[in-house]
């Protein structure tokens, strides 16, 4: 799409300033529902470190998330500020104090269930589900003790999109895929705006499938766009898509063989 | 897996029936960390509907969770009980009073972004993550609201095992992919043991991959063994695992050629 009229950026723009999480009147006070309903992404931190025992609670979190026959097929690969350094040899995204790199790993679980036939993509589907619950029960438990969090997946080599780099430098068996790098810190500076998001009635309906209306699209693409463009200095957010685009090209190639086995 | 000797069958039991969550003792009065972290899987409800405003919370916590690059890629389709026994011709599973079809989809997306390459695999990873991060959300503001849940995959023909029936049965787009079926309603009978999880350290670590020590492994499986004839009146894990199996490699061809286009 093309580039927004100054008209149209200015109405993208207000939209996003506007909007909020739709908390129905009568649940405003209910704490644990604000919690997750008032959620940001943060992306600045400040220095201070993560507590063991509070580091040990979203580990918790992310055990006890429920899973595809309980299969558990994830893992968590845990680092400090400073092991990401020293591990990657790089700063770790963002100055996050803790991160973790969630796995889908399904190589457990058929070390322990014989007989498993050949489905990779059932097995990548199992994996990748679990692994985002267990990462989303994470940034909730976060949440719930006043720890912010991103979860990556292309922003400095953390995820899908590099998982071939990822799987050679941490030495992962076959079926072990890295999904996503959940940030955590302590946020600094102001709250950011919601991003925008698609209006219920856009994604939510009964029975049959039904398309979203193109004018709801566009809105929601201008927001997009006009949102991109403040939060980044004036870049362009189908620039970046194009640049998504790229790597995307790439990653399939290296997940078909990592997921599938295709060379 | 052979059939549990009696005393491993106890020992698993005692295990199970001994589990608790573990949240580090300076964290327990974080009611909202507690929510999180006891959150059971409940399969038993009672007849009460869940009110209008209580279920367009659930939905909003779908509508507002995180999403690759913010591109939303799902779709809720909701029924209360009666909706779905009309929609499905069939009981709604475990008797919900609101179930949700959580549907991996970039048909939406691709409408909006030109020029999107052909990349169905990292599609589908982009797809089935935001959509389980969704699911998740979704869960946890129940749970903040006193409505209990189990998601479902395979149970009644809800999830991804049964992609093309339900592909058919709701005129799903090509991108759009049945993941998961939350079931939601408020509890009753008692509290469920927590399933058997794997100890922290054996699905967390710092650096490379650690493999879990064989013996932990085995004492899991004993008690997801274990667990299992209990609560299924004697019927046997290991058997229900060959009962999936089968059904998986009917699964892998169908979503083969649902996200890969394959024959």
């Amino acid at each position: 799409m093309a580039r927004l009229s100054p008209l149209a950026f200015l109405r993208g723009l207000a939209r996003i300033i506007a909007a909020r999480p739709l908390i129905p009147r009568t649940l405003t006070d209910n704490e644990l529902l604000r919690t997750v309903l008032e959620r940001r992404s943060i992306r600045r931190y400040r220095d201070d470190p993560i507590p063991a025992d509070v580091q040990a609670a979203i580990l918790e979190a992310g055990r006890v998330a429920p899973s595809t026959v309980n299969l558990q097929t994830w893992s968590f690969v845990t680092f400090t500020r400073a092991e990401w350094r020293e591990f990657f040899a790089k700063p770790v995204p963002f100055g996050a104090a803790f991160a973790v790199v969630v796995l889908a790993d399904v190589h457990r679980a058929k070390r322990i269930v014989e007989g498993f036939p050949s489905v990779p993509l059932c097995e990548y589907t199992v994996g990748v589900t679990n692994a985002a619950l267990a990462a989303m029960n994470m940034t909730v438990a976060a949440e719930a003790l006043g720890v912010s969090s991103v979860m990556l997946s292309e922003t400095g080599q953390t995820g899908f999109y590099d998982a071939r780099y990822l799987s050679e430098r941490m030495d992962l068996p076959g079926g072990v895929i890295p999904l996503l790098t959940i940030c955590f810190g302590y946020g600094r500076g102001g709250r950011p705006a919601m991003p925008p998001k698609l209006p219920v009635d856009a994604v939510s309906f009964t029975g049959r499938y039904r398309d979203t209306p193109q004018t709801v699209l566009d809105d929601w693409y201008a927001e997009m766009q006009a949102g991109y463009q403040v939060s980044n200095l004036g870049r362009s957010f189908t620039n970046q898509i194009t640049h998504y685009n790229r790597r995307l090209a790439e990653a399939e190639v290296d997940l078909r063989h990592l997921v599938l086995g295709d060379d």
